[in-house]
C-alpha cells in the first residue's frame, strides 16, 4: 500500500529511480510545470541577463563589461547554462551577461536595477533571489519577512515590465538542501518553503518561466547527499551547478 | 546534381541544417562511429583522467591534487565534460582528474606518463594530443613527423595497456578550425589531416572510443565562423568547449 500511495503523491516523483538520473531535469520540469508552461523565444542577437545573489555571481569579475566570457560569467550555474546556450543556439549570436552579486536580497537588486538590469534591455531576464532574504533573518540580523520578499519582488517585476514590455522573465525557485552544513533543518523548514511558494506565485502572475530548482535538488538528494551537490546546502558545487543548468535549460525550452 | 552528390558524400553530413544544431554531437558521432562503436563502462568510484595539451589543460592549477574541483579541472572541455559526468553519474561517485599540460606533444606525455598517468590507475583514460605535433613543425622548429606521432603514441598506448590491462581508452581526434587566426590553410591542410587519420587508426587498433572533434567543428563552422567556436582555430572558446564536451559524452555513451 505504501508504495502505491507514494506513487500517487503529487509533487514527489515518487517513482524516481536511478535509471531516471540522466533525465532528472526533464522529469522534474515536466512534473512541476506541465507541458503547457511558458517557454522562452530566442531572437537573433538576443540579450540574456542573469541576475541574483552569490549563487549567480559565481566569482565573476565585476569590472568586466564583456559578454559571453568566462571571466564575466563566473563559474556558477550561469556559466554552465550559458555554454549550452551559446553552443545550441550558435545561429542566434546571443549576448549573455551576468550581474549577480553575492549576498543580495530583493531590495539590493532594486538599488542597482536601473544600471545593472534595465540598461541592458535584456530580451530574457533570469532572476534567482530569495535564499538570503530568509537566511539573513537567521544570521545577519535582517528584519525582512516573506511578505516583504514577495511584495518587493512583485514591485520590481512590475517596474521592469513597464520599462521593458517585451522582456521574458525566467524566475528561479530559491532552494536549500537538507543535510547541507549551513542548513539547520528546524530553523529553515517549513518557514523557507513560503519563499518558494511566493516565487512560484509571482511566476504565475507574470507568465514567467518557473525553474524548479528545489524540486530538482530534492530528487538529486535521493541519489547522493548534500555534500555532493552543495556542501553548505546553499552554494552548489560542480555537480549541483550542472544540474541547475540542466533544469534552467529544460524549463525554458532552450536545451538540446 | 550537386546537392545529390553532396548528400551522398561520405563523412560530410551534407544534409546538415540549422534544425540539427541541438543534436550536432549525436549526428556527428552517429555518422563517424556508427552504432556498434566501443562505449565506456563506468564503475562505482571509477577514476577518469584527462590527458593532453593546452586544450585539455585549460588553465588548471597544477599544484592541486584534488579531484572534481574547478581549480584542478581548469576551464576547458575537461571541465564542461566533467560537470556533466558528475551530474549524470552521481550514483557512481566518480573521481575525475586533469593532467593536460600546455604545449605538450606525444613525447612530452611519455616523459611524465608514470607519475601523471599510470600512478592514477585510471579506469577511463582520455587523451587529446597531436595539434602541437604538427603546429610546432611550422612555428617551433620541431622536427617530428606524422610517423613519429603515430609510432610514439602507439608505443605509449601499448605500454599503458601492459601496465593497466583494464584501462578504457578514449582517443580524441586532434583538430584545427579553418578560418582561425593561427591556421594558415595552405600550411595546415591537407598535411594535418594525416595526424587525424593516424589517431583514428590507433583508436581502431586499441578498440578505443574515438571522439570525432574535427568532424564536429567542421559541422559547427556551417553555423558560425571560427571566431565564434575557437578564435585562433586551435584553442576553443566557450561555445567550442561545450561542443567538445557534448561530443565526448556522446562518443563515450556517457551523456544524458
Amino acid at each position: 500500500m505504501k508504495s502505491r500511495r507514494d506513487f500517487l503523491k503529487k509533487g514527489a516523483l515518487a517513482g524516481f529511480s536511478l535509471a531516471m538520473l540522466p533525465e532528472l531535469a526533464k522529469a522534474v520540469v515536466h512534473e512541476q510545470n506541465g507541458l503547457t508552461a511558458t517557454k522562452i523565444n530566442l531572437k537573433k542577437d538576443g540579450v540574456i541577463l542573469f541576475q541574483g545573489d552569490s549563487i549567480t555571481d559565481g566569482g565573476r569579475k565585476r569590472d568586466s563589461n564583456a559578454h559571453n566570457t568566462l571571466e564575466q560569467l563566473g563559474n556558477g550555474y550561469a556559466l554552465f547554462t550559458s555554454t549550452q546556450l551559446l553552443k545550441t543556439h550558435a545561429d542566434k549570436q546571443l549576448k549573455i551577461f551576468n550581474r549577480g552579486i553575492s549576498g543580495n536580497k530583493v531590495f539590493q537588486l532594486r538599488d542597482r536595477w536601473e544600471q545593472e538590469t534595465l540598461a541592458f534591455s535584456p530580451d530574457v531576464l533570469s532572476i534567482l533571489i530569495g535564499v538570503n532574504d530568509y537566511w539573513h533573518t537567521l544570521t545577519g540580523g535582517y528584519q525582512g519577512t516573506v511578505e516583504i520578499y514577495e511584495n518587493d519582488l512583485r514591485t520590481l517585476l512590475k517596474h521592469t515590465k513597464d520599462k521593458l514590455p517585451n522582456v521574458q522573465f525566467v524566475l528561479c525557485e530559491p532552494f536549500a538542501l537538507k543535510g547541507g552544513s549551513a542548513i539547520n533543518e528546524s530553523q529553515w523548514f517549513p518557514m523557507f518553503d513560503a519563499y518558494r511558494r511566493s516565487l512560484k506565485k509571482l511566476a504565475d502572475e507574470f507568465s514567467a518561466v518557473f525553474v524548479p530548482f528545489q524540486s530538482a535538488f530534492d530528487e538529486a538528494l535521493k541519489v547522493a547527499p548534500a555534500r555532493y551537490w552543495a556542501a553548505d546546502g546553499v552554494h552548489p558545487d560542480l555537480p549541483g551547478r550542472q544540474l541547475m543548468a540542466d533544469v534552467w535549460l529544460e524549463a525554458t525550452g532552450l536545451g538540446k
